[in-house]
């Protein structure tokens, strides 16, 4: 059995979650207060981190080296283009989201209103998220320009890069950080995504003190 | 011709230098003042960091998936283990590495003492430095478990994860940083390292007003 320690709206547990689903293995999902260091926890992963997978007898952490894994070990249907150009192209966007969207973005809007409060850390720093609901615009322009001239971000097929970014901004839009009408392109690509069974998961999460608004597991928002 | 637009103290761009010239791929390096936000360079990236590298035509960024590309088209000497599970590994440390080390010790330490200084933003904060010196103990005590256990960090073959590793370690060895003193099982693994021709450009390094003290080009030290 496949065992997933996460907590449901961090990007880097939905990303590991998304390709479990796309390569249809099934996971049991166990949520995992990681900001109360229980030693247990920690001896499952000495970096304090989720997501921790449990799996082919291995406890691994570490988002991204995680779905290396899986797409190496379950290669189909694939995520990875064949050629090493290609391969490099998803691996700088799945970077791109993970280090400077979530350093940009992320860090600044859901972990500012969402982790602050579970974590008993205090209030959202107002200034923290005016900066990132600036730099969600530049994000989302970006995004744009990459799919005018792609079907998905990395290129003609759908890769870890558009399931890096998937999840992190299914995590933003749970809290409504997500203006879609700032650009139509990057909203039918979304939609997209959205709408594969790999995704139904991820839209029936509920965070007890955050209701998620109507739009966000309607696939026509 | 490769060209690499680098500082010369960043373990990102250190750990790329690295990889080519293990792999014996010459390259032109190009110091880049990335804080001056030149167009031209923000042009080649728009993430606005280093390392960038023109190779093969095309303008890659992001360390290691540069480093994985080169892996992918370069394969001899592998730097790479062949089998999943093992490839799990080396990501996983590499990620350690470039994520967890980064922040508890590179940027406690030689982003306060070097960087701010060379870009203008004033002096080290003590409590900083402080954290950053604790930190690297344990970091270093982590990486001696580990090479109880096998003769390189992910295994018994010398990986992306040594030259991730020893890229952030020579450079706050630079500024006298580390303290050999601490475990001689890493001590040693930094001296098998230290002692491969890829590591000689990396040992000739200067930043001015930053004198290296006379063990860092030490292979005795």
């Amino acid at each position: 059995m496949i065992r997933l320690f996460h907590v449901p709206l961090s990007p880097f547990c939905r990303k590991v979650r998304l390709v479990l689903a796309e390569k249809k293995l099934e996971v049991e999902l166990v949520e995992e207060r990681y900001w109360e260091k229980d030693p247990d926890f920690l001896r499952r992963n000495p970096a304090g981190k989720v997501p921790v997978l449990r799996m082919d007898g291995m406890t691994m952490s570490e988002s991204t080296p995680i779905c290396e894994y899986i797409e190496e070990k379950y290669p189909e249907p694939a995520l990875m283009p064949p050629n090493p150009e290609a391969r490099y192209e998803v691996r700088r966007l799945v970077s791109w989201f993970d280090d400077k969207f979530h350093q940009d973005v992320t860090s600044n809007l859901l972990y500012e209103r969402v982790n602050k409060k579970i974590t008993g850390e205090g209030y959202p720093d107002s200034r923290n998220v005016k900066a990132g609901a600036k730099a969600i615009r530049f994000h989302i322009d970006y995004m744009a320009w990459l799919l005018d001239q792609r079907r998905w971000l990395a290129g003609d097929a759908i890769s870890l890069a558009d399931f890096s970014a998937a999840a992190h901004l299914s995590s933003l839009d749970y809290i409504s950080d997500v203006d879609w009408h700032r650009s139509q392109t990057v909203k039918d690509w979304y939609a997209k995504i959205k709408s594969r069974p790999a995704f139904r998961a991820v839209l029936a999460d509920t965070v007890p003190g955050f209701p998620p608004p109507a739009h966000y597991a309607d696939l026509d928002f």
